[in-house]
């Protein structure tokens, strides 16, 4: 019937016959040594066609795998196009030129600190900064506009201190607690980011591994590079996943996808509301700067450059519709229990569990979305005492993401009212720089801090922790503790007094 | 009757007779091809005399272009004065010598990014910076004193953080609005700057064409570099533009600028009430010193020289005493809406409305005017209450320049009650370093921005957003967020512990 | 009975029969010429077996002295172990790599300031930072986490300001005090601080004699490189000396030690009640790191490395079920008035009333312990009011430690109620730069500071200090003056603007 | 009677002979070509013996000359010791060795930028600190301990900001005023500063002939280095002075200093009440130690090195029993108004009301005192609103002084209540860079920068200005704005992320 099947496995297509169709009115691509007419695809799709056009009539996998999961080509290409397996020995090896940035990242792999010298999670970043690739990091990295929330959310925990009391009996500390009904070792989640394969060639299942290992709980990615049943096939015996959904314009494939997490035991459904567009992250736009052809000669009119880095090119699908009016139907579809994910403010909390919702994450997207959202942790400290004030406290549980580095701004988020906190990058992070064992060790060293941390505070359990031990005063001025304007100060011609003459 | 008219076309001067008029007693110029004698004027030249005399004899269009209107010559120069056509052949070209900055500026200019790596307004200043001329980077980009107004402009929209709100339906977001009674597709407007041919060989119709494509309002500036007919000229349909003024001491002039502006179309008068003296901007003032003859044996005693860069020289005819007695007078020469541009506080504000001005234009004039001024957007936060609590909210548009860099900015200002902000500085600097393309670039980059985060905020309309979702408790502590003291840092002599020995 | 005392002082072992037993299953050390078979202690040690088997068949001396006190061998290791003399002459000399490090650091040492150039504590810190092997430098000037607490305690004075009062007669100031019924000079102690002889052979005595000679209490310190007999024999005349107490999980141990202290003079007893584990000081993790033989590939599952630098090699006897409910045990086995020294909130104070303490001491533990509690200066300013408030004020003596470099320091605690305060560091760092002349330094400059200082703000005599000389307006704000946090800014890939093109 | 006197004049002194008295037992120097036996006074020297003893047997002058008045040698030393002329032919030249440090201030002083460039009076500091000798650099520069009051007497001013009124008539502007009843032309005056001449050979003159020339009034300091008589003679025509007073131990001198004044027409007496001790400065002392011989094995025991910097070394004659009791004698000695110099809280300014004062200035000696004293014009915000409550703000004239580096400082200042500023360092930078035309520039720019910033302000005259132009909501927080700890900074070991292995 269609170009594909009329090639039997027998009568593999050459390299030199694809290379044939190699422009913008005839376009195949190869991908995993299957090649694909994307000729009429082409404007459709949501990275914009340059970045295709690059390899028409070329092996285009490497570029497309970290980005696409892998049943992407089945999902949006029609089968007719599907052209059918090439015999890879006939296409011609791209020479790649010896990219100096390259040479001098794998010089650095070569120097990377062993695993043991990382001691924080912040460690992590500062390893996988130099280690990772320039898009990858700047995928990873990024966030909205200045970066203002996204370093605010780290920020925000140096506003609040410490009221330790003293002589407990601290010797047994336990901090173990529950998510949703599910028992945990320590009240933090990895919670969904996507791409996982940007940073390692095995993609979020490294993430469960590690979550299983340390008996925590992963949120599971709607933007995964690996299918969502690899991620659950990955899990072993009752270990407890989440599913992160942002949901699609099509409600029919929302529905399918969250009868098949419920079908496959997710615990929870955390439906994004922070994102009904994925947010402008320069240092992604600019990463991706060298693999766009253009000049400054067609940058008038409407020929305007629309390539916007990975988060818009995986984005499109998403509703910006949703509202309020669509809860009820997500509570009609699943027996999970509901999740807002990102909710910013009170009065949405409020709201939330009047229409039924059992939890809300505070969260602004990591500082990817709006910039100069307030952290997650700032309007924690506001939300708190309005429910208790309203007798709420009990019916919703609360939940933080962003910027959480050290347990000691788990105890933080914990004392001011959190059930737990989610963390995303670090792990991220861990996982690019070192795998598993990265993720293994940053979670260990999160759990050392947070049992030494317990006893410095004066705790035994998690239900001890409560606003008495935290001193938040500090927590509400803008005006200060703002992150550095660092494109400001990049442009600012600073003053400076009168200068020399020029030496002879 | 006049040297000027004696000289037939046919009978050109030479350059040779004008360089004969090369001294303080006898001084000619060439102005694009024509000689005039401005010995008699050299006193009264508001940019002193020792700037003309550099010129002495010699052809000064060059310098003259950028900083005085067509029309300048027959406005201030008796036309006894003028004295006919020059024969350019016969004028000697002077050898410029080999400026090695300017080299190196021609070496930036090869290497610039191309516009599609600017991807929001700072950007572009970063890039002016490096490819403008020192002299037109200088007279844009400084301000008063320390700059700490011009600075904190910026800064204090870092004090204020977002409140969204989520599960909103943000499919379709509109951002027009009205200012003044006319339709416009996002609420800034193209704000006044002076001498626009600094950045541009255009000057200030690039800007006209860029605010036409976007349908944005232009304000024609009293100081441009092309005529206030040029600029008009360059409109098209119903494009709409206003006049800023500066108030002559002479009332006939102003009344006859404001009575042609209106026979134009201009649909507002934006008087400017924070300049009754152009600022000492010191950036401006260093930059002309290579310029100045002067040496320090003639400094003492009355001789000190007054060259005081270009804002001092285009405005020596402000009228100083320009006082709210004049307000009626200028409701009895025109129709058009009377603002009052630069109002810095509140009782100002409801002195406009009493005297019944159409709008205020909360500004400190970009920093260059009275330094600690507060921000427009501070005093917004104090005026607006104050307006609702009187029931003024109404009787008067407010609006507010200086800072804005990012539509977060301006949808901040909208929240606290601005009817639309000005821009100024950005599109002059995108102009000066792309031209045309880079002033389209930065509106569609700005309504991008806006049309994401309208979404993230959760407010499909401008008349959605409301104090509500905004943070301003950080706004008022200038304790803090004070711009660095760059001038006193750089000359401190900092503390440090005791120095080791020397090696041998 | 047993291998050591089968060794006749004629028949010494030899280096060649001790290299013999060089691995786990066999491993002995040369301590101080003698040799002790360590096989069954090494997985008892608290610092770990890797540190050891480094030294397995081998003279371990030089590592081995500054971390532990003379009689430990005694103490903790059986004398079925000690194997009895070694004939040094016969044992390798092990040649010593050229480090480069150490040799630089030689360098420093030879160019190193004259004592005069110190004019206050804080070059004592500068000097030290470079004088001072990595190792020792690590461990003294390390704090908890990212060290936001550490450099809080100095910064919390920097928010109080003075209002001196003028004309009065100041021409004589008594700095001199008592604190628990002992008159001193000037109102500071020597605070307790481990591993003295990290920076100076001697270790603690010479703290001991600077003491002496400035009369100042010592705080004789749990984990001193010396003996606490040593300690105590350096002491002169009526010497007044404290003792600072980590509570043994073996109470026994505890009173013998409190016990012995009373009898021999010591005149209080000072309960560390912050440190129930010993915190994560990550500079001081990261100076090991060398020693440790690790690599990437063993990093995953159990065999994480758990050296984490000197404070836990040497802290895991301390007691963490140590609770209020001790306090009256304490009561009963000494007459030494009971401080406990660590209390972080006005609670506990008032319940150290309650419980029948003479004292506290606000003390986060120099930072050490929890990063993030607040500053004892600043928890100060909130427990006296309160004492005052319920009329507690004169039952119990206050003292803070920890940031203070200044008599201005001393004079501010002084005037916010504190009996006295601790110091600990600097002179740490004194000692280490410049053995006992740097110690009688630092406390000179303190004491010419303190006089001139007590005239400056017009008062003669400590008892006229009080809160009418200080503004604390500024204390309680943690949204600023917060540290800044230099782990993330090294990790923080900061935004820039568009980048020029490469030069050709 | 006396060796001085049996020399004739025909008889003079030679080289040879003074030679010979070159140590601490036998002790002669050369000053002005006259030679002194000063081996009795050696131990009583302010400065300490060991600066003498490096000239004995030698020429002195040159170190002499600028921190000690003429006629010093006759007041301080008992005219036996006078011992008359050498012939200074016979004197042998001290051939000065190169100094590095003097060739590269030389080459400075070649390449400085002419007075022009100047712009503001930070400019001049930054000149001055590149061209002054280091050790007068010092002593004009240097602050009290961390040199934070000093810097924070300029950052106070930046936590004021404007409220400016438009549309005000400014056509003409008067910046005169009155000061205890001398009209002035604008409202700062020249505060006293020590030693003048270490900034320009004619000393305090220089700035007596600038105060004349811009129609301000000058405060003598009592220790200047041109003699009282010399700066009262430079006066002309009715130019006032004040008289600034270290009161003596011995009020006899300090009685006839004060009629003195008085008798040549002093308009004002300025009785300094913030230093009973000079302060400690350690970048004084610091620049001072290059001349000290001691070295690191003398330190010990009590033979610290007791050379303090110039401050110390003039002052020891300052009476630090002072006191509120010694008012009444002065209002008995003097018809001269007497204002207290150094007044630092509300309560002392309404004291020194009741006691009959004419005046304060709120002042902290310019940051050389008590470190951590707070900024003249923060206590001038405290001072004022309470005098007014008591109905007390016309009976005392309020000064500040201390940062005054701008118009608009000086305008912050009288808003806020002061009758006007004093401006010191400053003056002397400007002198110090460029003699009597820089401080003449100086003034002019503040003048120029007065008159624009009335302007702005929108005020006529100086009476106009009132509270309701300023905004200091930000100016008691002292959490903030604080100046850099540069030498916490300077020792701190900042953190920093895992290193890489070292390149092979």
């Amino acid at each position: 019937m269609n170009h594909g099947s009329s090639n039997t496995q027998a009568n593999k297509l050459t390299g030199q016959e694809v290379a044939k169709h190699n422009n913008a009115e005839d376009c195949w691509v190869i991908i995993h040594g299957r090649a694909y007419d994307v000729t009429e695809f082409l404007p459709e799709h949501p990275g914009g066609p340059k970045i295709i056009l690059k390899y028409a009539g070329k092996d285009g996998t490497e570029q497309y795998e970290p980005i696409h999961p892998p049943d992407t080509l089945d999902k949006y290409l029609d089968k007719s196009k599907h052209l059918g397996e090439v015999d890879m020995n006939t296409v011609e090896k791209e020479e790649k030129e010896e990219d100096p940035e390259e040479i001098e990242r794998q010089e650095r792999i070569q120097r990377m600190p062993i695993l043991e010298q990382c001691y924080n999670l912040m460690d992590f970043e500062a390893v996988a900064r130099r280690v990772m690739k320039k898009t990858a990091w700047a995928y990873y990295s990024s966030g909205a506009d200045d970066e203002m929330t996204m370093r605010e959310n780290h920020s925000a925990f140096h506003k609040i201190w410490f009221r330790p009391r003293i002589l407990q009996d601290v010797e047994n500390i336990d901090t173990s607690t529950t998510m949703l009904g599910s028992k945990v070792s320590i009240p933090f989640y990895v919670t969904a980011t996507a791409l996982g394969k940007l940073g390692n060639p095995e993609g979020e299942v490294v993430l469960t591994r590690g979550a299983r290992k340390h008996n925590v709980i992963q949120m599971i990615p709607t933007l995964a590079s690996c299918s969502f049943d690899e991620i659950v096939d990955a899990k072993e015996g009752d270990q407890v996943q989440w599913l992160q959904l942002y949901v699609n314009k099509n409600r029919d494939i929302t529905k399918r996808i969250v009868e098949h997490a419920e079908s496959r035991g997710c615990k929870g459904l955390f439906i994004t509301v922070d994102a009904p567009q994925l947010g402008r992250r320069e240092k992604d736009m600019r990463s991706k700067f060298s693999d766009v052809g253009s000049n400054v000669q067609d940058t008038g009119g409407d020929n305007v450059d629309r390539s916007q880095g990975a988060a818009r090119a995986i984005s499109s699908f998403i509703d910006p519709a949703l509202s309020w009016k669509d809860i009820p139907w997500f509570k009609s579809i699943t027996k999970m229990p509901i999740i807002l994910k990102g909710v910013q403010r009170v009065e949405d909390v409020i709201r939330a569990v009047s229409v039924g919702c059992d939890g809300v994450v505070l969260s602004n997207h990591g500082g990817r979305q709006l910039d100069f959202a307030r952290s997650g942790v700032e309007v924690l400290a506001e939300v708190m005492p309005e429910l208790r004030r309203l007798g709420l406290q009990d019916k919703i549980e609360v939940y933080i993401d962003g910027g959480i580095r050290r347990a000691t701004d788990i105890i933080k988020a914990l004392c001011l009212g959190a059930k737990g906190v989610g963390i995303g990058r670090p792990f991220l992070f861990a996982m690019s720089a070192y795998g598993l064992p990265g993720v293994d060790r940053a979670m260990q060293l999160l759990k050392d801090e947070m049992e030494m941390n317990m006893r410095l505070i004066g705790c035994n359990t998690i239900d001890q922790l409560g606003p008495e031990f935290v001193d938040t005063r500090g927590l509400s001025m803008h005006s200060t503790g703002v992150p550095s304007d660092t494109l400001a100060l990049d442009a600012y011609d600073p003053l400076a007094g009168p200068r020399e003459k020029a030496r002879l």
